[in-house]
């Protein structure tokens, strides 16, 4: 990097979550061209330290005050925090990467997977979200796709692991597993329902159409990050007993025809996405293998045998990694390629999604 | 029972394996009125005992001479086995309940649900069939609500158990778990890949589509159960790592609407289904909670909101119980009930599957 160019300050809040830990893993990984490092969590985890780039770092308490001199915050908190945090960091001169759901749908933020819509960072007012972790993989294997034939329709069903949910339930599988194998009952702590050696189609809560919002999630993201309004997005989002990456059978409906073979090349064409196996090979890819590598995979690529012109495909993605940290990490290298640290003058483009 | 009317002799065969033990537990529980039991088994096996209504039963080497004097002879073993003793218990005079896949789709060999087809026991030619375990709770499902409005088309994502890989692949769930969470790695034993803390697509071998046989099995399983030929069926199947009871999220289309109140007003009036909570309401099955009952459990009755006339759902079923076993001798007590032991002389209905 010139080293004229002055290195953004960054703070990360939420440090000491699940994604918080990865974000300084991949920033070291990357040799990001990081400033001032300060960390924020939760006053219970404030005092914490963590060893960034040789620096012996002290987690400090996150408040709407703790924002000057930045000049990139990522924050991977809950929405209620990130309402609170983000507009604060804003006001303080930052650009805000959340997280979080809180600002996704807000048509002055853009909402970037910077492989498929690197375009939009642009046009931010202070603020970028980055999407929900089941969408992410899911449009970086539609994108490419749908540049060659118009999807016109995704059905998913997702098989999410649950460091999704946070360091706390990844010890409550550790911990009930251990329970279940020695015959003892267990009782849900942090998910609605028992995970070890157990499933349930129950993340996030539930909509008055009968849907979860991390199933509603998937609908409205996926058409705004991929500018398909409209587009009929329908999904089952459930938890299986898997420590990180995220799995899903995928069926995508196109205009015209697409062979697997087609969809094959396209996809190995397509930076961060990998395919496992050709066309009626039977490798692919499970999420003990995906789990801490930054790719989306692509496997079983085959013809959706109840559709005209559909294909069928699993795709696995560590949910932590690009579904959340790295994504992030990308946006803010997007962000420095293109110079567009300061808040655009321009108008956010009005789509109705 | 009409004490004049001879109970039938029954030979079980795969007595010691995974579905044999269920189907010897639900024997008793519902009383089912058989004469003598010999059971059957690998000569691995034989020499176990079991008490069986208070007796002491023996278990043998299966072979083709064990079967003189059987009424009835439950076949689950695998399909080369099912091949060399099913014909063998035929000829001895026994009609054949079997469970692999041998003969499922021989035009000549009724495949039975007896909730959704009961009525094709009555054109057995000594040899009866059982759907796959993934099969029997779509069917049972799709049935009252095709009866309303036909189906169009399925699109299925499922969550099987490994107890449908039989007592060798749970014993392998539970000690590679205990490996996992000691910090030690775990080769794949009897599945094709870790199934501690992971999940994979592939189960039975792929064919030359892409599709597993297990996927193959869903669709044309489906078609002759309800007799709707050139129906399409796509399906994911995948093992997660889960003890007992297989589950599914599917999407079905209709060929007119059908609302989620009215699915879920026939589905609760279907015999051997149970509708866990109503449209919109946040409980739903799940393994764990399913794992040792009858019902096929289907919540999250909603509108596919990508499709004209679509539903979703979620479907769970014990894979040994109604999946298995117990769809076995509910045929029994059909053929007991139609007084149909004897193989018939009318013509097998001809259709196109």
């Amino acid at each position: 990097m010139d080293m004229n160019v002055k290195e953004p300050n960054i703070v990360v809040v939420g440090a000491t979550g699940a994604v918080g830990r990865e974000f300084l893993r991949i920033l070291e990984e990357r040799d990001f061209p990081a400033g001032e490092i300060r960390l924020l969590a939760s006053s219970r985890s404030a005092g914490t330290r963590f060893k960034v780039r040789g620096e012996d770092l002290e987690v400090r308490e996150a408040s709407p005050n703790e924002f000057s001199g930045a000049d990139i915050a990522f924050i991977s908190v809950n929405s209620q925090l990130s309402a609170q945090l983000g507009p604060a960091a804003v006001e303080a001169g930052a650009l805000v990467i959340d997280d979080s759901s809180c600002f996704r749908m807000d048509p002055d933020v853009p909402l970037v997977v910077p492989e498929v819509n690197g375009e939009d960072v642009k046009w931010h007012r202070g603020i970028i979200s980055i999407p929900n972790c089941s969408t992410t993989p899911l449009v970086m294997v539609a994108h490419p796709l749908n540049r060659e034939s118009a999807i016109t329709r995704m059905v998913v069903s997702t098989y999410q692991s649950v460091s999704g949910a946070g360091a706390g339930a990844m010890e409550e599988l550790r911990n009930q597993s251990r329970a279940v194998l020695e015959g003892q009952t267990v009782e849900p702590g942090n998910l609605p329902k028992q995970i070890a050696f157990n499933i349930f189609p129950h993340i996030d809560d539930f909509t008055a159409n009968g849907y979860t919002f991390e199933e509603q999630k998937m609908l409205q993201e996926t058409r705004k990050i991929m500018h398909i309004p409209h587009i009929p997005v329908s999904s089952t989002c459930v938890r299986v007993p898997v420590f990180g990456a995220h799995s899903a059978a995928v069926h995508l409906e196109f205009q015209g025809p697409i062979s697997p073979e087609r969809a094959t090349e396209l996809l190995s064409g397509m930076p961060g996405v990998k395919v496992v196996g050709g066309p009626g090979e039977s490798s692919y890819p499970t999420p003990w293998e995906v789990a801490g590598t930054d790719d989306v995979y692509v496997g079983r690529i085959r013809r959706d045998i109840s559709s005209d012109h559909g294909l069928a495909m699993w795709i696995v993605c560590d949910n932590l990694r690009k579904g959340a940290a790295l994504n992030a990490i990308q946006i803010a290298e997007e962000v420095l390629r293109l110079n567009c640290l300061a808040p655009s003058q321009v108008a956010a483009p009005s789509r109705s999604v």
